[in-house]
């Protein structure tokens, strides 16, 4: 039978009077929807490297005359790095460099792996020359930047780093990172304040406080120096790390995580700050990355993170972010939080912890977020300046936000890289105009 | 005593200064609070009925000629129902039918049986016609519409027409439909997709996925069918379907269910569509309209109707709305999910199935937002389009909303009748400023 | 070692180019954020106290004539309270009374003192001489105000403005209280209609409703009561109302008060009204305040108190506001509510029922919120007028906002008195820009 010219094949001239005004029967999204061209992936990884090329100098200068400083052969007590947008001794560096790596090897371009190189070897080579002339850190502030390497004080100094060091050393990025990564794992091992059974812990705001960002700044380095090294201790602490974290401040009815609990106190605040969820989230995938099938405790890491997928994954706005405060939709949409989900969630699909069809669009909705604040000089906007742990919702919906935050640059590499072979595959797909990562089920 | 001229009696001048700007004392409501005019429900019934009447024709052309078809004397390879704004054979319909046999008989006027009658009438003669020289449906689009009354594929093709024309022919509306509904439930019980435990299944957006509105569009057909021949396995089949869905979509704790599940998944979307919503609670209603009271498993009927009352009370908005997510009250006010929770609601009230003193109001509420979009042509506004199960929270908030979605029509229709007697036995008040049923009670 | 005159120490100019627009990297509050000026504090409760003093006379007029009463020599039938923009003889005054006590004794300022002092008295004074003359209530509205002292018919009538009373009897500020205290505590003991298991209940909006309000109408009386004369009773009786109205109100997983129940029904609206919620939190407060530390049933009134604290910490909305329905962040925000959890919590950390690290910034936060409402005049604006319990939310939603509406005015005294204290102890501080109470854990 031949196609019936009827109802359902032809576009047929409706008897609507001059006055009904038509309405749009199409969609109207914020950005785009649905599986993005590769092309356009590629070409905001690309700007980020460029933008971070620019602005994140791989030199030392001397302070106070501002001039470059090229050579290591004499003690120079004023010299620092250089200075540009961003300083690349800092925590988010870590995720800045694992993003580097993971963006090198999916897109296959090299330039995000030189980036890293070059930072890795400077690292390497002025850190030993700093502790050659400058014995004692200083209290308090000052100091060059590579003090927090000599004498780290905080997991903020040691923690994600120390990760991404490792990540380079294995990758032979770089020569000379040994030393500086087991002083910065022999912080989190033996000299991070812990509470009375051994949860890292800080003593800001009060003693003894428990920070959610600290299970990033610590079990990522831990997870690799397992992987460098086999030995069972630093996986061993990961994941038990995890486990007295979730103890306190996972709620399982959500699964989402608070931000921070007071260990001598009988009530703790309840905001489910995003970013460090996402950092909470990224820790257990980092751990998972390098655990066997079958090491002792994977599967609660493995339970704790597919519930927290379900969490947020029920949280995610509808342009595809999640908010500064995940359960609450009046909270502004970050970036930073957005990102890191974004790439966990398509890890685990890519990994297999979770289910590619349930969550993949949820992942492509995160990224086409993320994306829409990449903007053409290759910054991040709109992720969460740093945050303390408060006690009001005020502190949290008041945070400033702004592409100088370095929080959102590292998520964002990851996010894109991750998700790049899922849509080099070909099997995002959309169906009935929703998205859809069926096609993977369906054929695999 | 004589009433005393103090203060609670009399207004009193007040010493404010002009500086003091006057504070409204009244409350500012979108739009009509507390019992409607019973002419203004009829007024607003009768305007959709003129609308349908003159917007969905009840004839047959040519689609090559566009020529009016008047007998059914030769074959007609060409023919198909006429298109207006809205055409008449789709499950849409038979929602609009329930709705027009009910505002029959709730407001007297014969219009809207006929409006009914006519267009079963043609189907009823139609279809065999039609029968006689297209003897296969073809694959993919096409055909006249009539061929998912012959061919039916789908619930959607099959459930929703079958029960309103089992009602039509309970009512005598038409003769010669039982051969049509016969084919239809055949479709439901025989040849429908279903999972290994009996849950009707597509193969839509991937093999086995459970849609909630499947609902609909096989329980009132079931319950119609056991009404219409006494016969225990349709009502049993249809208890067992709500059952089998809830299962696996009905969340105890809010009362909402899931749009989606994948059966042969391990995870699951868990976005809380209203007008799915609406579809699963109006079947219970449906079902429960023919069950006997100590029918097998027709307690857990209710109870989960209740439940889902319950549930969907707790989240009506602030204007009588309920939202295109039910839990998202960023999501945008939708129509026909408000239409239906209104008159399941009213149902339940006037068939005791929920308390008249605790959910009246809001059926009130949920009517006096639906009458708000019910223009003067008489189109029912704000309705979304067909949609898709999807996995990620953007594509639901971003459904274009239009007059030309009909699945508002039907709704509207069955929740301005059903509550038209409630409010002419004027036992609906308010007290204190609040909408109140509670002389219901009080009187009862 | 010398300040490193490195990168953390100095303001480097960065390479950015003319097109890169500054991004704030300070937070903009929408109004102030962390601890205010002790002074500011001052200045708003001596605003409050200026413009009540004014505008809420409290002598007694010939309600025919406008002309003023001075003495009680002969019987004047048409006599009645001045009207002011408010009358002072209403449950509302009750909780301004407390909080002018609370503020004399944390400000020092007599002021505050002599405002309830000569109101106080007119109606110790005047209240016997109505009696003389008015022998009976009429049915409905109409008589002069003090009839509710003479004859009072509910709650509203009784046990505020006795709780009042009882605390300006003890503390020596009117002389002859005792004959309207003991009627009003009698209504509440013996003529208050009840539900069978002796919850207090009005037949409105129909027979047996229970209204979350009346735990404040009644509680606060018993415990003054309590007090007052040490009979068991009367604490027994404030424990057991509690429990009662918790069993039917409460929700565990919340921590919140639905604002009604109708005893004789089987489903109940799930409104949580802000200000309601409030009135049960007061209500705990004013009994835990009398209680001994080891009276019967005290422990559970205190985890109550503790839960719904954490409940409604959970809830405060990001400018340090509670919402008008608390679990509904698209509802007004609402002066009353939010000044009663300030003043609530603020004792609670004051009393060492919760943690002041924990809890004491959303008091803060609450306090700024609430001040930012009251105006140079001494306006408390933004609070919900009279409400009714209702069934649907749109009722809720739409209740005007108004500063005639004296249900903020002593809320507002009774936070601001109960803050001065914490703030002028000047223990509570900021780090990293987040408001703490910390100091006073760590020091003390």
């Amino acid at each position: 039978m031949k196609k019936h010219p009827g109802i359902r094949g032809k576009t047929t001239r409706r008897p609507v009077a001059e006055t009904w005004r038509p309405e749009s029967q199409a969609p109207a999204y914020p950005w785009h929807y649905g599986p993005p061209a590769a092309a356009s992936i590629r070409a905001a990884l690309g700007r980020i490297r460029a933008m971070l090329e620019k602005h994140s100098p791989a030199h030392l200068v001397d302070c106070r005359t501002g001039r470059r400083i090229t050579g290591f052969s004499r003690p120079r007590p004023h010299a620092d790095i250089a200075q540009g947008l961003f300083r690349i001794i800092s925590y988010e560096w870590g995720v800045v460099h694992c993003g580097m790596m993971l963006a090198a090897e999916n897109t296959g371009d090299a330039r995000y792996r030189d980036y890293t190189a070059k930072r890795m070897q400077l690292m390497a080579d002025a850190t030993p020359w700093f502790g050659s002339f400058l014995k004692t850190r200083p209290d308090g502030a000052g100091g060059p930047a590579f003090m927090t390497l000599l004498h780290p004080r905080s997991l903020d100094d040691a923690g994600s780093l120390c990760a991404a060091m490792a990540k380079a050393h294995i990758a032979g990025l770089a020569k000379g990172l040994p030393p500086i990564i087991n002083n910065l794992i022999a912080h989190i091992m033996e000299r991070q304040h812990r509470a009375a059974d051994g949860a890292f812990a800080r003593n800001r705001p009060v003693k003894n406080s428990i920070w959610l960002d600290d299970l990033y700044m610590s079990v990522p380095a831990l997870a690799q120096m397992y992987k460098l090294t086999g030995r069972e201790n630093y996986a061993g602490e990961a994941v038990r790390q995890i486990m007295l974290f979730s103890k306190r401040l996972h709620d399982p009815a959500t699964g989402l995580f608070a931000h921070g609990w007071f260990e001598d106190d009988t009530e703790h605040p309840a905001y489910h700050w995003g970013r460090a969820n996402g950092w909470a989230m990224l820790a257990m995938v980092e751990l998972l990355d390098v655990l066997p099938a079958d090491y002792p405790g994977r599967d609660g890491v493995l339970a704790l993170l597919q519930g927290q997928i379900h969490g947020v994954a029920r949280l995610q706005d509808g342009t595809g972010f999640w908010r500064q405060l995940l359960d609450r939709n009046d909270s502004f949409p970050e970036t930073s939080a957005t990102a890191l989900f974004t790439y966990c969630i398509a890890r685990a699909i890519n990994r297999g912890w979770c289910s590619a069809l349930a969550r993949g669009p949820a992942a492509l909705a995160g990224w086409n977020a993320v994306a829409s604040r990449i903007d053409a000089r290759g910054c991040v906007n709109g992720t969460c300046v740093g945050s303390a742990m408060a006690m009001d919702p005020a502190y949290y919906y008041h945070r400033p936000q702004s592409r100088l935050a370095a929080h959102g640059y590292g998520p964002a590499l990851l996010a894109g890289a991750e998700l790049l072979p899922i849509i080099e595959s070909g099997r995002v797909s959309a169906y009935d105009g929703a998205a859809q990562f069926g096609r993977m089920l369906r054929e695999d």
